[in-house]
């Protein structure tokens, strides 16, 4: 069996000789388990953070075969529903061939080809409909903005999202891509980040701004959509690809543990919420009046003293509710 | 009548020059207009904006009059509905007396101290209220952090999680807040951020981690709590009180824009989904089948080029789902 393990943590973007080719006994096949001939291999961004130890539980050692999903053929099977011949999806790593117990396995469908189950039938595919169904939920009309737009999540985001009847702008790197995007994968729109005029090019390209994002890679175009949504905006913070290479996490507040926390942050403005008044009222009026909710107040005296009042305020030297009592 | 106008635009934390005290004339009391002789001016952290000119919608001119909310007893009415001596509360600035439209006034309920509709009773009440229903959703048991610990919104939003059975634990500047917010507010336990122990501190009082953040400081406040938050914590981003008196924005993700939206952020990972894959299967596969969803494929070829292709993937030099053929 020969795979392809890891010779040195990489340093930034990885190296070719961060890895190594193994030459590694072939395993006998034990009862139950199924024997694998590789066709296709999985390639993906997460990996990078495996290899630096930085994922979701995940870490390995030097010397291990790097972890990845893998697409094969049955060449041998100690189990009744597996037979010689038979497409299977499964988490192989970076190898040749593999022996795996039957419950590790996926059966593939024979209707698409078997690459598909890597791709958009297969994890990506996955985080694209969930991403849609759950955080997105695009509707008809609305501007629906995607990064890393020709990748196997983007790709089958946008598509999802044209079928909603929204309006899918993609963001991609190169004027190859972008062209390949709206020509392949019916994007109406795709603009390339590296273009000296990107914002202005996404702004022209989404003059309703931006309803929905789903964010594969962080960093400045995160920042710029960011800057161009629209009230109750949705965005799906899935990958941060722009932070994957770097060796120090940028400045900034990190939206790595958010993604990990599967969190949700949400923008709260009150203005919105004046017809609440009353409810607030029947909830909390009598609870102040009978001191079970207290408060704190900071009063000053006078309205010459209102601009030293804000100013401790603005220093954080007030306790409480800073007011100015007349 | 006297009120306080802004006399320069503040560069970083507003110093008392920055205002003046201006002397109107009395305005003459229209037909249906109230008269009221203000009583508390209310100070909040939002103004910083306004009189910057970055709040949304609002910004003043020099010389204008500070807006904000006012409390004040009528002493003259032209309509039929408010009598002499009837306390309100409305938006006046801050002047000392102010005449307005009856329908921009809110009458007080007499149970509880004027005070109060400017504070846990008024606008920042109804933040609390609603930040606490809407995005918090505190259960037992839980963990709920809460910044600017002490001030109207932060210490309604502590209570109304208490009595929702949650664990509650605020951050405020300096001991005697601290000791203020356990003591008075029934903070379970308050972290002191400009502690040099502030991350050991919080984490020490938040043993399961946290579950919700109601966030009115942003800054490393923020970056410090989204480091620690529960799978599928909800933090309401509310306020930035640590870039108002910032002329240039802090580098990293901007958040402004995300409150200002009202948009909502959440962490996409697809190994808590798996069990979805099924539907997704479903939904997808016939689509595919027939071409109507499409995908691109970047296809290495041989083992010994997984290495080079992982390479080309992390320099975005792939094109589709990148793959290795064996």
């Amino acid at each position: 069996v020969r795979a392809i393990g890891l010779q040195r943590f990489p340093a930034g973007i990885p190296e070719t000789d961060d890895f190594v080719l193994l030459d590694l006994p072939s395993p006998p096949l034990n009862a139950g388990g199924v024997r694998i001939a590789l066709k296709f291999l999985s390639l993906d961004p997460y990996l990078r953070g495996v290899i630096s130890g930085r994922h979701l539980g995940h870490a390995i050692a030097l010397g291990d075969v790097i972890p990845g999903g893998g697409v094969g053929v049955v060449v041998e099977s100690d189990h009744a529903d597996w037979r010689v011949g038979d497409w299977v999806q499964a988490e192989t790593g970076w190898r040749d061939e593999a022996v795996l117990p039957a419950d590790r396995l996926r059966r593939l469908p024979a209707s698409v080809p078997p690459s598909t189950a890597l791709g958009v039938l297969g994890m990506p595919g996955l985080t694209a409909f969930v991403g849609v169904q759950d955080i997105l939920r695009p509707a008809p009309a609305q501007t629906i903005v995607v990064s890393a737009a020709l990748g196997p999540v983007g790709g089958t985001v946008a598509q999802l999202c044209k079928r909603a009847g929204a309006r899918v702008v993609g963001i991609a790197g190169g004027a190859t891509k972008c062209r390949l995007a709206v020509e392949r994968l019916g994007y109406d729109a795709c603009i390339d980040y590296r273009d000296d005029h990107f914002v202005a090019e996404l702004q022209r390209a989404c003059p309703e701004r931006i309803d929905g994002y789903f964010d594969n890679v962080g960093g400045r175009v995160l920042d710029v959509v960011l800057g161009h949504l629209n009230l109750h905006a949705r965005v799906a913070l899935c990958g941060l690809i722009d932070q994957y290479n770097r060796a120090e996490r940028p400045p900034g507040p990190n939206l790595g543990p958010v993604i990990a926390a599967r969190a949700t942050l949400t923008g709260l403005v009150v203005y919105d919420h004046f017809d609440r008044l009353p409810h607030m009222l029947d909830a909390l009026l009598p609870l102040v009046a009978e001191r079970q909710i207290d408060y704190l107040e900071d009063i000053s005296h006078g309205l010459t003293s209102t601009p030293q009042a804000f100013v401790r305020l603005m220093r954080g030297d007030n306790i409480g509710k800073a007011l100015v009592a007349l």
